[in-house]
């Protein structure tokens, strides 16, 4: 038989590798937690239209989408937001607002496979739904921000992007451009960074936008949030403009100015978003976005619920391994063994093996030779995983039930009963 | 827009039910470093034809397959030993024997939904690489049984059913099963539990089996271990024999004996399996199996790989949950807050974020008002959700810097520093 490949975009986790994800998982586990998140979790399949309605146009276009043997169009989820408002939308009556949904899980996207970004990929997602307070969205991008500093990064390591598309919608209103056209300049400014400033300008103008109002959407959209004219916007303009200084000043409060940098010019490609929109970015700007996130207004209603408002963001793991690697906070894999237990010749293992179940049953790890392994073999093995005791166990010791318990760190050997053994041990 | 119905077959897993479900996930990955195992994962997609070869029948019917845009047939995976395999020959020479790797991941198998059987479902899979010996065999078999009893399940509540193949062919054999017939034989075997004795037995004759033959065959199966005439048995069966005996041997010595029950006719669906085989089961037999596994000795090889002999199970969460709810040892819901910041009135909201963001970025779990709601509401929360702790900022404690921090046990209330909360809260 030849031998099989994995499938392109995917990721074989060997222990060495899950380990990183499992420090990565650890931190957003926790973090999630200490803001009063709950873990929840929907399904890997979802009917594909889920995703057609709302997610702008590139999501459906990377999606891996099926026919089942139910002859329904199912797609593996390439994002959770749809599915959260479906959830939301199903039990909207029994549940407490605000939610705090936090949950980790796996995606898929079809694009070329590149550094930080693979097809298959877990994403932690954190969601607040059930109200209009930018208290919600100030709290949500306080939880993304506080993963990356648990994680290990500092303020020199990554920022904030912050903007709001009402106000983005309302400069662009401001600088001239026609209303049925806004949602396509959105995109083009989405794919900027994509496509160059050039090719942007030129889809601009394509678009029907004249020389004169490009210049003064670019000047609109390069300015400080202090020096927008109030006056110049539209009433959603205004409203945005009013959310996004709220905000600001909310996320001081939680300590996050250094790292915020208002960006009036981000909209994010999902078109769900309606207010706030935010990215994480590492400094040295040699990553895509290592999260992103949003506040939608609408999409509850839209899956058939109630009107209930919601910001959440996406962190996907391959990026975040990424950039903690390149600031040198990848932790070093290690093995988490409390004890070896050693049997000095074969007659001995049966009385190992209830050395080893007893501990095991007490909580500790503990390890055993399934080989047959000479005992230098194996003491080789307990200083190269820095296993800290090691317990042999000859005739002698079997014959007594006792144990000999040896301190890998001091050198130190004692004969001690299994509980005494494990008493040291803790 | 129409209410988009889940894929059939799939869980929305709100919060609650993700608390059952995270307790499940904790047990697993618990009991799994207790005995050494190191967590590892494989990709979701694989090449179709990764379970086509050895999987048996059933599998590859159930699975969930499509041609990618890459115009590969890929298949959602539907249990993990095949790619466990072909990552163990694609990294053979450098990983250290033996493997101990364990896995918590999704699957998927196109079955119709029922009690403790879905769709999607999760699966722990632990298995052990690099060696022939029954040592292996009786520590795989070990984990599986600690999770039972680490779970809250005690010996009067499962057991563990065991066999072997090698014995069961030569069992067939002694039993005047043609060789060629015995692969036949034993699938019919393992659906006799679904298809009934009178089906069971048609199918026999139907194979080509002698009314003689299906008799001898049934007294052969359903003898007790201690009873098997050895000298009756082909080299196959004879050394299957040992194995078990010796197996046997090993559990006693883990403490298993009260749990282990030999039964000579079990074979389990996958092809792979070469020797030794297991199942766990509740007691009250109400449930599929918990658990299976079993020896696989050339699938590596199979997959491109040298020989290298393994042992494996994999354990549901759908089942088990089942199983804990049916023995009452499903935990009951509980959100893990340490405390419940309150602001007096919205000129104290900042110092409340101060303050919680203090005190999470020190780990505690903290939760603050998003909704404006009033004092009295806040502390009915507190109360329903068994906050132990509601720390209080009014203008005059935001102006000091300080806190009041009541302990919704004793109800006792003290005037603190941020720093001297967080020291009581601990």
């Amino acid at each position: 038989m030849p031998k099989l490949e994995p499938v392109k975009g995917t990721r074989d986790l060997y222990p060495e590798q899950k380990y990183v994800q499992d420090f990565i998982f650890a931190v957003w586990k926790d973090v999630g937690e200490r803001f009063g998140y709950e873990d929840m979790e929907g399904p890997l399949l979802e009917p594909a239209e889920l995703w057609k309605l709302k997610s702008g146009s590139e999501i459906p276009e990377q999606m891996y989408v099926f026919t089942d043997k139910g002859n329904r169009q199912v797609a593996i989820r390439p994002e959770l937001t749809p599915t959260i408002a479906r959830m939301a939308a199903a039990k909207q009556k029994s549940l407490a607002k605000p939610l705090r949904w936090y949950s980790i899980g796996r995606f898929w996207r079809y694009e070329q496979p590149q550094s930080g970004r693979m097809r298959e990929f877990w994403q932690f997602n954190c969601d607040c739904m059930g109200g209009d307070t930018m208290r919600m969205d100030a709290e949500v991008i306080a939880v993304s921000a506080a993963i990356m500093l648990v994680a290990g990064a500092t303020e020199k390591d990554f920022y904030i992007r912050l903007g709001n598309r009402k106000l983005i919608q309302g400069l662009m209103a401001a600088a001239g451009v026609d209303k049925e056209l806004i949602q396509e300049v959105s995109r083009l400014l989405d794919k900027k960074d994509k496509i160059g400033q050039e090719n942007y300008e030129l889809s601009l103008k394509d678009a029907g936008l004249s020389q004169q109002t490009i210049e003064a959407l670019d000047k609109a959209l390069s300015q400080k949030l202090e020096d927008v004219e109030e006056q110049s916007l539209d009433e959603e303009g205004k409203q945005g403009l009013e959310e996004l200084k709220e905000l600001v000043g909310l996320l001081k409060a939680y300590g996050l100015e250094e790292l915020v940098e208002i960006d009036l010019s981000i909209v994010r490609g999902f078109d769900y978003y309606t207010s706030t929109v935010f990215e994480i970015f590492d400094r040295s700007k040699k990553l895509r976005a290592v999260a992103g996130g949003g506040r939608y207004e609408n999409l509850v209603e839209d899956f058939g619920g109630e009107r209930l408002a919601g910001i959440g963001f996406g962190m996907g793991d391959v990026v975040l391994e990424l950039f903690l690697k390149n600031i040198g906070q990848l932790p070093e894999y290690q093995k988490d063994v409390d004890a070896l237990v050693i049997a000095v010749d074969d007659s001995c293992y049966l009385s190992c093996i209830e050395t080893a179940q007893a501990m095991r049953m007490e909580g500790l790890n503990i390890e055993i030779d399934l080989l047959g392994r000479k005992v230098g073999k194996q003491f080789e093995y307990a200083d190269k995983h820095s296993v800290p005791y090691v317990i042999v166990i000859g005739p002698e010791e079997a014959a007594k039930k006792k144990v000999k318990l040896k301190d890998m760190d001091t050198g130190k050997e004692e004969i001690l009963t299994v509980d005494q053994a494990m008493e040291r041990i803790r």
